[in-house]
């Protein structure tokens, strides 16, 4: 396994983690500042502050991007819906590709109207066709640009309105649908918070190897976990084994960023530097 | 499919549903009086009022026991807690006989101290392990007196407290360890508020089968879900294919109840008439 202690350049931070106390600007600013290494900037914050700007901070600032969030959120309740969302994900790998990022993550979204709370019809099954769809389409652009695509299994718990794909079983079916080749053109964002519960986790990470793995994120699952969004843990305050998953995903072959993406009240109620104080030395001591 | 309609036979109400608002007696002569099928009691309301009493109540009313909840927490800290745990689970079998019980529901556990708060480690491995050793020390006596084990699989974001057994796919698996020549000694308990998301729901259910279908439970997942305990929703009024699934159930043979199982803090809220006309009408309509 990587030694990551007395070296932060594995570490990354997902920058929805500071989204409550600071502007995009000065989160990276802060990270630089403490030599960590790379930042994954989210959609929305990098909109607030316009693409070029953001893209030029971050190359005078010396940081890689681990990855961008996040394209996704494929299906729709008509063809006109289908078809944005295609336009919206070609930008949204452009702008990754702007901002030298290692992976686009794909949030794939599942019923249509559910992240609103009306949900347009109940078929998951028609949900998971759609995505389908939409990646293929996609990765045939990401591909022409060089843009790798990471598609991020979330936590059933959010398998309404977030993603209708819960496992990374699932993930990499739909990735060997879609490369068969393993040509790295399309993989996984392995998030511990939304698989640590899966018993077939060690073997999955195994069949993803090298070529799959696109992007490793941590955080924490509480005990209790007292909300469905936004109850996310600091690595070592919850129950997931963070030493032994990565030592799987090393094991097969992952050399990527230590990604930090904490949404939480908690910790958004806490001033930045504290938090980053916190990331470090969790980093440094329990991941 | 089997007719619900204007047949309550197979309705079973979970008595969990109404623990709120009445003592086990009450919701038992409630049930038997609007014709409803079967009862599954919970442990806690059954040695409140006392398993003999209980056992004669429910002979006289002609209800039907579609389950007895539950057994299981199988995991401990030590050798005192794991032999604790199997001996009140065979209490658990001698009172599921008792009452004549179509199957003894088991929620198996996970880490141990998880559900008070305080895990007293975080090794899941060991937890699944301990899982199996119990079920299978408790089937040995279950089988003796004829009492069949519903292993249900539990949502995973109640995996760490509750339950390490999280898809039908890793349930079945335990059973065909245990119970290779199928014989009904062991099987499943299918809640759709667990398994809703499963992208294997369909697959597994075939596989599973009659033998191993051993109860069915009914509720909806709502759209949000605002508590991840105590936020069911009626059936209807969420997002899962309630006749789609029933469909692949019955499809692959099983012919039991259809048992309501609703913890909600809303229709905890509501009075016991008003929650059981819900459920008659939702399962006459939408199940």
């Amino acid at each position: 396994m990587r030694k990551l202690a007395g070296d932060l350049s594995l570490l990354s931070i997902n920058t929805a983690t500071l989204r409550k106390q600071l502007a995009l600007p000065a989160i990276i600013e802060a990270c630089a500042a403490r030599g960590i290494g790379a930042v994954c900037p989210w959609r929305d914050q990098v909109h607030a502050m316009g693409l070029a700007a953001v893209a030029r901070q971050i190359e005078e600032s010396g940081l890689a991007v681990s990855g961008y969030c996040r394209g996704g959120f494929f299906p729709a309740a008509d063809a006109a819906g289908l078809r944005a969302a295609l336009e919206d994900n070609r930008k949204a790998v452009d702008e990754a590709k702007a901002l030298g990022a290692a992976c686009l993550v794909l949030v794939v979204g599942s019923l249509p109207g559910a992240l609103a709370g009306r949900p347009e019809h109940k078929d998951i099954g028609l949900a998971r066709a759609q995505v389908l769809d939409g990646i293929a389409a996609t990765l045939e652009y990401a591909r022409s640009v060089g843009m790798p695509l990471a598609v991020e299994p979330l936590h059933p718990m959010q398998g309404a309105e977030r993603a209708c794909i819960n496992t990374l079983e699932h993930a990499l079916d739909i990735c060997d649908a879609l490369d068969p080749g393993r040509t790295g053109a399309v993989g996984v964002a392995l998030d511990i918070y939304h698989c640590w519960w899966d018993p077939k986790l060690e073997g999955q990470i195994a069949r993803a190897g090298r070529e799959r793995l696109l992007a490793y994120h941590v955080c924490d699952w509480l005990v209790p976990t007292r909300d469905l969004l936004n109850d996310r843990g600091m690595m070592g305050d919850g129950i997931v084994e963070l030493r032994k998953v990565r030592a799987w995903v090393e094991a097969a072959g992952y050399a990527g960023a230590i990604e930090v993406e904490i949404f939480s009240d908690h910790w958004w109620s806490r001033p930045a530097e504290e938090v980053l104080d916190a990331c470090i030395a969790r980093y440094s001591t329990v991941v």
